[in-house]
């Protein structure tokens, strides 16, 4: 198959290294950067860079750019996929991007199809691109009531074939709901925390969960803004939730009630475990 | 040197463990769970049980309990330690425990310093603990008024020796200060984080951030609600301030202000580099 990657970022990149390291697909790419493309012909992350004409060569385009990015490129370049190919992206947020890429893409018998792969790394760019980033990841595919079963049987398998851990199906509102909690309250979270004016003191005063906490507070606050405002009623949801479980432990921390915290710590410590149990970190 | 240690948990475990392999000290053991005491023989993670009448030969005393507890195993035992002897803690609140050892010992003769090393694990107990616990932590002393120099310098020394890789000195005050942001924050938060309603359909969904944000949340609740308790006023002041931050990044969210969001996470990446340039975990 000829996979086409548009936008060699942190994503973009470690899916062509991981389709070349895994996979006998060849590989091609579009990014505005030329030093990008440079590097990626030299690392063997791609055969070759094409121009956008030379799209309706490929059989799957995997279009790895920001999310409004991805619809105006969808938009912009409607025509030139070839027909009956396959296009999927790679963004944080579903349901502001597959509708109106499905939606146009009907009309030139192109076949969309929204997805995420679930990893990341607090760096951006291709230069931190890896061929093992999806290696325990899971990639979630979102179905939508026009969505065909043998194009999600498509993009699954080739998911696996590339080396995801777990393939998962669902839909666009689903995935926003739960990715508001999973992933982008984390981000919220992370950068709130490190605003306290204890921060400037805190060397040699932390160990591990102090570094997890606040890990991902680095992050890139262009692409962020934008999928955080994309996901908007889920996202105020979520951060109202904690703040107001915040304010209970301060409640019972303020009025010295000892049976009432250990409790709250107690069902978080029994919520953990069973998030645990439940889930692919395990 | 002949150092005894006090409880045979997480990190009185860990620490005989890191002595026996990183110095030639001698480790004697206090522990009211015989099986603990079996398995630490049997580990060679101390030479011998002892009671603590025979606190009286030793040169060190580290005593590694709940908070409440420290206080209250000096005030039994204070005419037990051997004159002009070293008694540690290593507990992680330091003002609620430091000035009442450090007062009731000197009038034995014996001299007191409030230590915390800065590790731990997710789980509790003997069974969890390993020799290299500490080689990449810091052990923090806290001074008071009247702590000599030299004490500061014997155990100082002595935390290198067991393999610690810095050594702080604060005081009490600062100490709890700090920690309310490092280490208690950190586990208030990751235990509210795992109550919102999308916990249970996480999985699949998840990626680094929801692991690192929750990890802590599998926190042990009774020590943990005697450190909280301990340490009100800091803790309930960190709370109160990632509430409000939380909260702007909340309405910003919800009044689609782009240009604000984004300034809010380019703050906190940028108070992320800072402490990552400042800071051990580099």
């Amino acid at each position: 198959m000829k996979i086409a990657i548009v936008g060699l970022g942190l994503i973009g990149g470690s899916l062509a290294k991981a389709i070349k390291k895994n996979t006998q697909h060849s590989v091609y790419a579009i990014d505005t950067d030329k030093e990008t493309i440079r590097s990626a012909i030299e690392q063997e992350a791609i055969d070759e860079e094409i121009t956008a004409d030379e799209l309706k060569m490929c059989d799957l385009t995997i279009i790895c750019l920001y999310p409004e990015g991805i619809v105006e490129f969808v938009r912009e370049n409607a025509g030139k996929f070839k027909k009956g190919s396959i296009v999927i992206d790679s963004c944080g947020v579903k349901t502001a991007v597959t509708y109106p890429c499905e939606n146009i893409l009907e009309d030139y018998g192109v076949r969309f199809l929204g997805c995420h792969p679930m990893a990341g790394r607090e760096f951006s760019g291709f230069d931190y691109s890896v061929d093992n980033l999806f290696d325990k990841a899971s990639f979630i595919i979102t179905q939508t009531p026009n969505t065909k079963t043998q194009l999600v049987a498509t993009v699954g398998n080739l998911a696996y074939e590339i080396g995801f851990r777990k393939v998962v199906v669902s839909t666009p509102e689903e995935h926003d709901r739960i990715i508001a909690f999973t992933s982008q309250l984390a981000h919220i979270v992370s950068s709130a925390y490190v605003k306290s004016p204890s921060l400037t003191k805190q060397s040699g005063f932390s160990a591990g969960s102090f570094k997890d906490l606040t890990r991902v507070a680095k992050l890139n606050e262009d692409m962020w803004t934008s999928l955080f405002l994309l996901n908007k009623d889920p996202l105020v949801d979520e951060i109202s939730h904690i703040i107001d479980r915040l304010t209970e432990y301060k409640n019972a921390i303020e009025t010295e009630n000892a049976d009432e915290l250990k409790e709250l710590l107690k069902n978080g410590r029994e919520l953990k475990e069973l998030s645990n149990n439940m889930s692919l970190e395990r």
